[in-house]
């Protein structure tokens, strides 16, 4: 273990996505990655991402999984005004607090509404019951409150809404030391460098070096090689054992073509 | 419960998607929504997704929870020949076999690498390391097999391929009855309806219905009710219901607007 690691221990997550149509295929999810990208950028480690249906025993086992686990999770959808909106019911259950209309939800929820001549019926006022010893995450997009319990962020499942909701969580969240990370370029088919590049991964330890081939401008195989580090002297060093290794498998396989 | 449902069981189905540049948010997952829809259209349906990053105890975990419970797992990703290429080793792992050179995927690899001019080296030939008692899946994009052991299907990760390969898997899988759906299009806010709604839902537990808000061409907020059965007079009567009540809310509100 590095200096650097040890003084700031590692921050985890994980992404409960909740909803019958991310299942089903008629919504194609576009939280993941977002979110995914996001935590990256601020020191976060996503260590796991579930999908689970609009089921109370899906939705609270996988909650309870991941929130014993990580040092955070983030749920997306299920916070809506319909029968199929059971989020907060199930984030109630799964930390076996009461459930209720929270006063500030129900404040912002009927300002918004009044001004708008929108009647507050018993379906909307859904959307202001919120566990007990829950704090609201204001939704500066359509004013229906998110939520964090615990470790727990509650969000909506509707892209806009919920990348503002996560903008309004971000500065609470405590961050690790940022992961960062060079790309080199490998001009060389995946299956020609796996080799040297074992040893070198085994050789450091302290980064991870991920391999990812694509189909370059020329239609020929290709490959990047991401190297990952917390500390930049340890990135720096793994990165140059690979450009060395580049140039050295390169010439080889020129003289054999 | 209804005869249809009685005479064919339900298929149920997971995906698990392996590797940490899913998690990074370096790239951005597309098998998701792709399997999901696939399956869908095939009648099986999906029940659970989790991603898990490039590590043994996490993969085998995931697969081990899977597996176990649902009819199908289909895997994507981490079957490459590069040191982070652990996906076939982990299944193995997993189901407490062995892992070696399969005599087929030597074959069909040595034969692509032959006319390519490619020299067969020691990470090439990791893509033929294939669990025992697992059956290949061919793969007509670019020749590394995939494999099915028991009821999981070890799948690429570069979509494409992925696509070619569930091409190849969808012949072999029982499927059940498939489930039917209706848009109706609300043209109310989800919170107009979904007092209504939720009785009719309680009043039709043979049919799955959702709500899904959007903003419409005229930037209204406006709802989108999907009906969902396995059989289409179930589905029918509790769309009859939906579009009377959708008629009579929308009475309602014209009038008290």
């Amino acid at each position: 273990m590095n200096d650097v690691r040890a003084a700031a221990p590692l921050v985890t997550a994980a992404i409960l996505v909740i909803g019958d149509e991310i299942l089903s295929g008629r919504t194609k999810d576009k939280n993941i990655g977002y979110i995914a990208e996001y935590l990256t950028t601020i020191g976060i480690d996503l260590k796991e991402v579930r999908v689970v249906p609009d089921e109370e025993p899906e939705i609270i086992g996988a909650l309870n999984a991941l929130r014993n686990r990580y040092t955070y999770v983030f749920t997306t959808g299920g916070i809506g005004p319909t029968h199929d909106d059971i989020t907060a019911d199930c984030v109630a259950k799964a930390f076996g607090v009461s459930i209720d209309y929270h006063p500030e939800a129900v404040t912002l929820l009927k300002a918004n509404w009044a001004a708008r001549g929108i009647e507050p019926n018993e379906s909307r006022m859904r959307m202001a019951r919120i566990p007990a010893g829950a704090v609201l995450i204001p939704n500066k997009v359509s004013t229906a409150p998110g939520f964090r319990i615990g470790n727990v962020h509650v969000m909506a499942g509707v892209p806009s809404i919920m990348q503002a909701m996560l903008d309004e969580v971000a500065p609470t969240l405590k961050t690790g030391v940022k992961l960062i990370s060079e790309t080199v370029r490998a001009d060389l088919r995946e299956g020609d460098i796996g080799t040297p590049l074992g040893e070198i991964a085994k050789a450091h330890p302290e980064t991870m070096i991920g391999s990812y081939p694509f189909v370059d401008d020329n239609g020929q195989p290709n490959t990047n090689l991401v190297i990952r580090s917390r500390d930049a002297q340890t990135l720096a060093a793994a990165k140059r054992d690979v450009e060395a290794m580049l140039v050295k498998t390169r010439a080889h396989y020129r003289k054999s073509a």
